[in-house]
């Protein structure tokens, strides 16, 4: 991995951008040649259960693909398409912000092998999974 | 896998009951021994690129998540936990309702795998996965 | 896909090629549009357990891996790098040929994914999986 | 996780038994809280192209599945059945031994994960992977 990374600021602008990612209200914590950190703030949507009030598991794959895939932008400058993604569950995610801790396993010219894990606001593991990213240059 | 299968109406209420597959807007197609199909309405949210408008694959491998466990919710009468999922990415999906067929691959005792196929308006295949599921009989 | 396809006498030269898929002694059975089938032969060094004479995981990994690979290699003519594999086990595998049916769920320019399904003698189904295939046009 | 591993003799002991380990012919190196690292010997058969003379993909899976299974095996004192497994592939591995880190990434009363990475002899990252692995109490 190039020891050239981009910054905070950077990242935090490219992860807003969208309607999504702002929906999830993403803020980006820590960025460096390690990997990244980001916190998703949590929203009344999240819940699948009415009773039991935990998080859909779909929430939690979107916020380590995100995150798996700002640990890329971060060498890269910018974030790229998702090839598959494979997420473990390992607790239920009650409500509350969660974050997630993502570094690149493998920077490759094609693609490229990035794996983040999910953390609630007591420091649990809720979550963790890995992704292929198309890292080609665009032409 | 039992040949007796939980009605449309039935699983219908089911998918409706949290917020999440609420926010999703499912609604259950079709549902019998192969399978189900769910369509989820599209909404603004799930846009990622504010240019190009395509949809997040978090909401993807939510919708596929939600249909391969209604798949086992055909046979079981239930929702079960996910205990991992793994998504392949095929298609840039477009703003539009998303529709997925899902049926279950092997049912066990403890633990089962259901997939679910994801398309668009077009009739594109956008996405595909499949999921290891808990069925053990809640104690 | 492709409309063509490669015939059975090609890809089982193919598949015969190298040490590792001779040990595993394939014999293509089909081969078309739909994808292929093959089989491999079972021999003693497949067993893990010394008393229960199942089948290791790694090698039902590897039949379903090489099945999936040729259902590709059945439209583009060549076996294609792996770039990743999920693999579902369903049943012990006990001593005996097993037959692996195999397709191409989506064939794209850079990568691509196909699917397999194992089964043993009696035609259970033993294992399943997808994995996903660097299919560029080599340089 | 519980304090207590399994030593090394005893896991060295459990991974000779079968037919296939032996194949691979694994030497446990190290074992404790953090995980285990386990050594296959290479063989011939394991290559797949005459020329290139690379691994096949299904031995590095099978690797890191028995590698990934021993982790949690120097917890509970047993190897334990694989549910599925997941592997990515991040560059050819030629002839020469492979040595797997495991560590087990989450302990469940009933099932659990467990990653390895695989590396060559020139201490190259080769693959990586997980698995999840039923660990219910057997009756």
């Amino acid at each position: 991995m190039s020891k050239e990374t981009t910054g905070i600021e950077k990242l935090q602008q490219l992860i807003s951008q969208g309607p999504f990612n702002k929906w999830l209200n993403f803020t980006v914590l820590k960025a460096g040649e390690d990997g990244v950190e980001v916190r998703a703030a949590w929203r009344e949507e999240w819940v699948v259960h009415p009773e039991r009030r935990y998080t859909h598991g779909g929430i939690l794959a979107a916020i380590i693909d995100v995150a798996a895939d700002f640990a890329i932008a971060a060498t890269l400058g910018r974030p790229v398409p998702t090839i598959d993604i494979r997420v473990d569950y390992h607790k239920a995610a009650m409500p509350g912000d969660l974050t997630a801790k993502a570094r690149v396993v493998r920077m490759g010219n094609q693609f490229s092998t990035a794996e983040a894990s999910l953390y609630d606001q007591d420091g649990a593991l809720i979550a963790s999974g890995r992704g292929t990213y198309f890292t080609a240059t665009p032409k």
